[in-house]
């Protein structure tokens, strides 16, 4: 993409309304724009880098054995009574009228409605286990919405929800999301920690938060300093086999971990002084087993292999994809800017030609964008005329991965300078050498 | 995918809410729920044919130049306010109140929100061509939602805006829509005519509805039978050229080509008997010029060469992806059910196990699956315990381009059959020779 074709509206001021730093930046670097209280547009770089973050999330559902659908923004208020929680949820629903007085709403999830979409289909334990997630809008009138869309009012989230015959069922079923998760964030570039989370009046101790450490997060963790270097399941994973599964659940679970709602000083006071990690997180996760909760009051049975009806035992499974970004940021910015991480950078290498409509430097920039483009690279070229230190200043802001900089002295030489954002590493090598280095072969 | 693991629940049944044929084979093939009025979720293999409409809407809008952003589905009042069209717009738009008593609304449009990105960021000519595009949610709560998606009160609508300095501009960005529209729909297999459409109180020429033909079709379309040969651009196509672009406008526009309210019985009378096409049509996209009907009242001003302010002059462009795939079907479809484009197809091969359980059957099977899941196709193989009358009902419902069957007598001989879901040609043949034909070498 060259830039002068481009819509990236970068602001040279901080943002006044900015209180958090993935705020400041996703407004500075042209990633969002406010349309009212808690609601943003995606511009251009910041839809690319939510697309990112959503073909990751979708791949790591998939390969866990969820199926993907689409469920609509828009549900009847009578669904929601079936629940009871229509009445329930409080003044955080958005409640509408349509043009003939019919009560509806904008969901804020989707338990009730997947629970109806199950009971309308399936009948026998034959066609369980099943897990149904979609990536959709969701609304939560809060109070005070803020800190840019780390707490917006709309929102997208994914949320996967699973249907199993019993207990033991559901227990597989919600570890298989458990280390779909722990595959999913590492991917991002986090290091996420599973927190056991409040379960309720439902009890048990199948709900846990996913925390990834940042130093400007929202909250204080506790956890044992071991969660460093626990090894995250690699894509070869067998979610086919639930005692590996239940392993890798089993060591991601052992050692202590906290929020601090859930803190436990005496457990805390155990472990040795040089093993404790008290830090600052960020919830990008939150997964929850509730069993019948649902199924019971809408009649969500299957029939079992004892030709009884079972009501389904059910979970689900949250990520927040537009809140992701934002913590991600905050995991990885510098006081210049964004820090993307490889796999959701909006465009993995920035082109910045030093003297646009130098014959020379133009040439030279053509050619290594064709090659990079050929090569299945994404590529911003900055092909504009502003001057080189505004060029670099928006480098550094946007984030991208890779630095490639031309410019005359460079190119009568034959050389460009290659610079790593996240090390701040710079480079000056021949043109073929430079495109080696980013994976292309000359 | 393994269709024992997959999520497919075919009706047997007719059903009777159904009143035209695409509703009916997306609810008996598994591919729609419907939840309340006019609101569908989409199941997995209705999802499968969603994304692959909105990739190839994707590709041929960033090929014309268009940049992907996501705005929000809930607007403020106030903003429609300065359009003038908030009280304008009447019952089909949903009216919402928030806690703190705002008014707010769920988009039927985004023409204001748009329009409100644009000022914030853009004050200068050279900024522009600008085109904008969203894939959202849109919701219109019409008196009698029907027919499925092809009507429904929430729907996904690609609707891109252009902003350019002047007519001249504006309408070279219309014309590279106009030829955007033409590939889209053509790379569905469908073959779309462009039809001029009422432009109302705005005046001029720049309207047009894309109309497929479809014996099934909504509405009267009457056109030269020259369109059913009119070369459609190929990916080359130069979208940097306005005087191409022109040119393959004004071949498409020159033929005869009208909907039931533009009909001009003068004119028709004068086209030869046989060079007449009078045929059922069901419009697919609308692509209109407004000029500055809302750059004007909102300020949505540039600076021009000549230093003075300029509203600018737009255009907006829609396609509903969740309606075109209905239309897909009523274009393409026979008695035994849907026959997908390859394109949109969910699956590129249904490979039918005739005989699940049956150790050299399904060693075949997992073998044919193995090679052409490696190939990069998309095969659902249905592995499951139903018989084989059954397994081809299915497969000739949900419409994949190919089957592949095996059976215990093909697989004695080395031999699998192969079908071709639109022509239902059969062939039966040694497994390397079928993989050939399916495009993956052996």
């Amino acid at each position: 993409m060259r830039l002068s074709r481009y819509f990236l509206p970068i602001l040279k001021e901080n943002p006044r309304e900015a209180e958090i730093v993935s705020h400041r930046l996703m407004l500075r670097a042209g990633m969002i724009r406010q349309q009212g209280q808690g609601s943003f547009t995606m511009l251009p770089l910041g839809k690319r880098v939510l697309d990112k973050v959503c073909a990751i999330i979708r791949e790591e559902q998939n390969r866990a054995g969820a199926l993907e659908i689409l469920m609509p923004t828009i549900q009847s208020a009578e669904l929601w009574r079936e629940s009871g929680r229509y009445d329930a949820y409080g003044k955080e629903m958005l409640r509408i009228k349509d043009r003939q007085d019919r009560e509806l709403l904008y969901g804020p999830t989707n338990e009730e409605m997947v629970t109806e979409v199950f009971r309308s289909y399936v009948k026998s334990y034959k066609d369980l286990p099943l897990n149904l997630y979609h990536i959709q809008w969701k609304f939560r009138d809060e109070v005070r919405p803020r800190f840019g869309v780390m707490r917006g009012r709309e929102f997208l989230m994914k949320d996967a929800y699973t249907f199993d015959l019993n207990y033991e069922g559901a227990k597989a079923a919600y570890y298989r999301m458990f280390v779909s998760y722990l595959r999913t964030f590492t991917r991002m570039g986090l290091k996420a920690i599973p927190m056991r989370a409040d379960t309720g009046p439902i009890g048990g101790d199948l709900s846990h938060e996913f925390i990834i450490l940042a130093e400007t997060g929202e909250s204080q963790v506790f956890c044992h300093k071991d969660f460093l270097s626990l090894p995250v399941p690699g894509e070869g994973v067998n979610y086919g086999n639930d005692a590996e599964i239940a392993g890798i659940v089993q060591e991601w679970t052992t050692p202590y971990a906290a929020t601090d709602e859930m803190h436990d000083e005496a457990a805390w006071d155990k472990i040795a002084d040089g093993e404790r990690l008290s830090a600052r997180g960020i919830e990008v996760g939150h997964i929850f087993h509730f069993g019948d909760k649902y199924s019971k009051p809408m009649g969500a049975k299957v029939q079992g292999p004892d030709g009884k009806e079972h009501n389904v035992s059910m979970g689900s499974y949250g990520i927040g994809p537009t809140r992701l970004i934002a913590a991600i940021i905050e995991a990885s910015h510098d006081e210049a800017g964004i820090i993307w991480p490889e796999s959701v950078a909006p465009f993995d290498i920035g082109l910045i030609n030093m003297k646009a409509g130098d014959a020379d430097c133009d040439r030279v920039c053509d050619e290594l964008y064709a090659a990079l483009t050929a090569a299945g690279k994404d590529v911003l070229y900055d092909d504009t005329d502003q001057r080189p230190g505004g060029k670099f200043a928006t480098a550094d802001l946007i984030g991208l991965p890779w630095q490639l900089i031309v410019g005359p002295r460079g190119v009568a030489a034959g050389e460009v300078e290659i610079k790593n954002r996240k090390s701040g590493e710079r480079e000056t090598l021949p043109l073929a050498a430079a495109l080696k280095r980013l994976g292309v072969a000359g």
